[in-house]
């Protein structure tokens, strides 16, 4: 049973001026059919498994991010909504623990009902009271049905994100090696001149970080505030995977004075080596992408690194990571454009030859930062189960930034704060170093 | 790769007659043929599952069983044979690690591929060749193919009765509950009369037990031996859901008296309270069928309980259970005959009313006896990999006797031994008391 | 609290005639001061450590055998008997659930308190009142507390021998090898001259085996039975260190086929490459002892290996452990005599160079058997709580006879059934082969 | 084996004109005196026990903080120094892998040997040692030599608190609840009046946090540097006992919307329901302190809670935890004193019952921040295997300021950063709220 919090307006500070009901009806249309088509090239077999506890089953992303509109936009606004399914929101409540007892996440994997087809339908009964309910609700409730709505969107554009991430885990795990689509040719980087690594130079102060436009953000965006910082250096583009092997080459995985402890605890129990899906076969390094296993391209961003092993790199080549703050700075001058999920490479690509400006700070991977997780100054959640959204979380991981060639390009924001745990490898993650001056 | 020894003859032994080209070929067809029909029910999604160790993602058994036919026979026997596909010998072999190191038998359900479609073209192709080699190969090979013939077709209905207890573990994990079939009016069972639970005494003495006839049998089976019996007595029927209530009724699963050491550490920390499948829903028993869930009806013999519960049960009445020597001198004299797979109830049957011989000795429940799982005096397993089919599991399982409602009515002998662990509930496992006398 | 039923009578089969009550007070005071000779070479550091849950410290079994007496002897016979401590029946009863919720057992070295100190006035305590209670007690109460006070006095001298394989692994576990006492010159076995391995024949048939004396037995010892007994040979000495090395240098612990599959499971999990307590150093096999570190003598029966090892060895030999029956038959025939905790050598010595005639049965190691431990036919516990000693273990635990170099001499009969589970290897426990005839 | 790099010199920044080489004698000689002290009332027992693998045994640490002086300044420092034993440089290394492999940590319970006596043994040794070599050694290296032994007194000072919040998790982990010293009038507590929650305010923008006076710091408390703050107020006192009992009536430990995540998770799956060392007796609530059992005081500072419960009780009070930035501003202004190790009672006390300064901020309880521990801008960690003392802990651990109960007095400073994981609670550790403004 829905608890009553979730017809709670969303605070005003997360409102913006409502979009126009059309332009939100097409939206709405393109988000979910975007989700759809990520969904194509998969058979039904792969939608069921969960290979690891932080995977999800595809299916069960279909259904939650169809759950999340039914449970905070239907069932709150269409008086006369009845659930697809009374079990549903049981099992498909992803963590809102005020508004229910979820069921278990790692056994997520262990559910071969709702089928595939059953989870399509209830999809198609949510998208069909969806469109009825975006032209019918009456004007005084539009603002907080449109706030919510556009959160909605955005919450299952994370998804889409996830969708890709956990395809890869679920198919790089299997002994096949099977291949989520074709190669493309410019995914393939083999010609590409290595581009040096030029340096970009910030003067410090007081600063202001944080959502600042007139456009959606998350509430872990805000309060915008100022900081103090000191003048520093950002790379121009993200450490390359000759570079890292570098570092390998170097010991690093043998030598615990570049790792943080807990970062050396990780490497010794899970017996890390390289980055996740690179794989040595007959003397030389291979890795799994969503295209299938091929040699490690020199040229390309490292990627699937977790924190512990970007801190570890950046120790041992001298420099440091950046700070949230240092990044979104710099991330601010420069346009929003990279290699998003969009461009259906699904793999990050080598920067271009030169560049003195900083490159790759959208798109890519994600970059770690070294800021840990934490609420700005006079951070507030959302009201009701919404607020459990990001401020719950707000301990023990760590700030990524800038998106990555998962990520739909129009999700990303430089106040964008996303935020795995240290050890986490399973995301398109990368380094950029930084460095003081 | 598999291991040359796979080409040794099954030792004499275990040869019985040959059977005739056309016999085998038909009984051939038959089991596989027998083996798809249980699985017509399954939404693709289902075969993928894997609820918990012991149990396999009906996908792996399918292809489980035609890897047996490829490694043992058409390998070995075909000389132009080439494999299917070059992994499914790692993903496919269950536990013959003399032959190579398997897929880890945890992890079955975290594979996504092969698909369902890829395991079923699998086994047309081993069914396509082996139709060919059961009619084309050279006579002086025909005893010793046809041996292992034969035991693959056994290890197949094996499967068979696996494939349904795994499959009703799956469907019974899901909070759905959904059914694999539909109920059979004679599998309601409500309007019984309680069948009076008789004795039949027997005189012991110095007795012969091991397989004795011309047919099949296991290795496990055999020599057949002397062994001493004291007279004892045995229960006429299965102990029913009513009795068992009683034991559940007089704290049975409350006080340590009535249990073993180990089965009560098994009662405490895995929380049992009744048998498998069995729910209380509104202040009532329920449990989980192949048909769904319905309540317990007192008349049916109770199922899916561990050793564990089986001798709680029994020290609880004053009885004990029978060893599998008092069990099998007693089924001789019995025809085989019982509610076994065949009859598509899929669920133990109340006893008929009256009896003074034993009844149900053949299926409903698979009898827990009080022998631990042991090689008989003089025991010699097979050959080659074939010999890990049995005696390497000769330690700390339990046997049990006479075949259940999901076991092939062929299948099936006085002197079969199936064993499992003390604390394994999943199987269709019941209680039959024996006494002194 | 103790519960009322440690009051109930031992039943009448488990009595003897009761012994004269200065016999039994000599005798009491004799084997409560051989616990205390076992503990002087102790720091007071050594009594408090648990290095595997298996293991108690030291200062547990010198109070829990002090709880015995006050628990099943003080408090049911002495009316106004006032317990030494009120929270001492929680923390000391070690298994008997009936009586109490016990410690949690593998938390037994988390205790500094009660000190070593305090547990010794515990023991003088209970040993006051013990003598004043032997030397007043009525009459007619006498032939049951008589019963008792020899199954506690027996209980006292299993953990004689307990205290001695816990103080192995608590020293053995430390990386400073610390010595329990000198080496004896018998101990040192360097320059024995190797026996060869002779075989003795019996013949088979209906035999009886069980306990058949007038002196004292343990409940599962009873009751005397018949069994059928085929042919079979025994050799005539426990397998030597140098023939375990053969079967090492063979691969015995890389080759699945000898193993059992629960064998086999625990030789890659837990990386099994010789028996307990052996290193290998600068190329040589050494062995700790309670003497320290030393080679391995080859000539010294191989000791602390499972059951799994046994019969690992046995079948690479092509030839099996003895039945307990088989044992027990070839036992009867020869005298109680070996190397026994009382030679104070406390390790396994080489057989004597020739013999014809079974040597090593008693002391020495504790010799696997194939039998499971089971109940005899017509087994029945002890009323009470001292119903548990036995029977409440008879699941997943194979037999062992013969007693060790850390059994007191007289605590062994022909009868005598030991059991643990087939895994467990920090007991004195080796290998006898035996043969089909 | 030791590596070279212990003898690097300390860097620059860390090292303060040295100190006079009788004063640094004689405070040699007081902080070892004074570890001493604190073990004057162990049994021996108490010494050896690990009750969870955050403690160590008593004896570990006074093992430990004389294997520092070996290692890094009798080793390097002494050329004909000898190791007082070959392991203990094995045993006694806390966590400097980059000096060699320590023994595990989880383990240190299972060492029966060195004895306490040996270990005291050892520390003689190391004292005579040093004492020689502070008297002796060389002008020119004794810069290096003093900032190191500064460095060991402070760490043996950190020991300090650890054995006492060791010996309290020991002595309360036992179910005989035994008491390390007597309780002290002063600490009852019991008459005191309630002090108000009064509120200090503070006027926010660039200031500067870090060491900034002459004497000794750790390397984690550098550089100094800005930080821009906003305005905030800081509660005068810390929560006391009477204060969270309110937050546990209104259902704290049932509500998910007051945790963060990972602390709901470690709620539930630890089943936390009042501060460690409370326990519910015939309905009232009592607490373990190192002077026994007694009532809960209502104006005692709430001690033993983990950053999640400070979290959630601020967030349940509609405030919120300080920053250590905050928290250091403040503390600069007052005077550093208060409830430390020296006074004797090592239980928090009631604040004085009126206050508009805030009191507390210095002994009694740590007080969690919502800071992560994270290097300062500009961080540079000692040189050599010292390096490793502080920096590689900064991931995941929250800050915690102002020192305890069981802090020496000495010890302290405003710019003082302790460290430790969220979920921590076996520190004297409580709760300061602030607020904005």
């Amino acid at each position: 049973m829905p608890s009553s919090n979730n017809a709670e307006p969303i605070t005003k500070a997360r409102r913006q001026s409502s979009p126009d009901r059309q332009d939100l009806l097409a939206r709405y249309r393109q988000v979910r059919r975007q989700t759809e088509q990520l969904c194509l090239p998969l058979a039904t077999e792969d939608y069921c498994i969960q290979t690891m506890s932080d995977v999800s089953p595809p299916k069960w992303h279909i259904a939650h991010v169809s759950w999340f509109f039914e449970t905070f936009l239907l069932i709150p606004f269409q008086p006369d909504y009845r659930p697809f399914h009374p079990r549903f929101d049981y099992l498909f409540n992803s963590y809102y623990v005020t508004h229910g007892q979820p069921f278990p996440r790692p056994q997520r994997g262990l559910l071969s009902r709702p089928t595939v087809a059953e989870v399509y339908q209830y999809r198609v009964c949510v998208d069909t009271a969806m469109v009825q309910l975006i032209n019918s609700l009456a004007e005084p409730r539009w603002d907080d049905f449109a706030a919510r709505l556009t959160l909605g969107l955005h919450h299952e554009q994370q998804h889409q994100e996830l969708l890709l991430t956990d395809i890869k885990h679920i198919l790089a795990y299997n002994p096949l090696r099977p291949r989520y689509h074709e190669n493309r040719p410019d995914a393939e980087g083999s010609c590409v001149q290595a581009a040096a690594l030029n340096w970009s130079e910030y003067v410090g102060g007081v600063r202001s970080i944080g959502h600042a436009s007139a456009g959606f953000c998350f509430d872990n965006e805000t309060p915008r505030h100022q900081v103090y910082v000191q003048d520093y250096a950002l790379a121009c583009r993200l450490v390359n995977n000759g570079e890292y092997l570098e570092f390998m080459d170097a010991g690093g995985y043998e030598r615990p004075e570049y790792w943080l402890s807990d970062g050396w605890n990780s490497v010794r129990q899970q017996n890390w080596q390289a980055p996740l899906y690179w794989e040595k076969l007959d003397g030389h390094w291979w890795l799994m992408t969503l295209a299938g296993m091929r040699p490690v391209a020199e040229q390309e961003p490292v990627c699937h690194v977790s924190f512990f092993e970007a801190d570890a790199y950046a120790r041992w080549s001298g420099k440091r990571l950046p700070s949230e703050a240092e990044w979104e700075l710099a991330a601010t001058l420069q346009p929003i454009a990279g290699n998003f999920m969009d461009s259906g490479s699904l793999h990050p690509l080598p920067a271009a030859a030169t560049s003195i400006a900083p490159t790759q700070l959208f798109g890519d991977a994600w970059e770690w930062t070294q800021s840990p997780y934490a609420p700005y100054p006079g951070y507030r959640p959302l009201a009701g189960s919404l607020g459990e959204y990001n401020g719950k979380f707000m301990c023990s991981q760590m700030v990524l930034r800038g998106g990555s060639c998962a990520t739909p390009a129009s999700h990303v924001r430089p106040s964008y704060r996303n935020f795995f745990y240290p050890g986490d490898r399973w995301q398109f993650s990368g380094i950029r170093l930084a460095d003081d001056r």
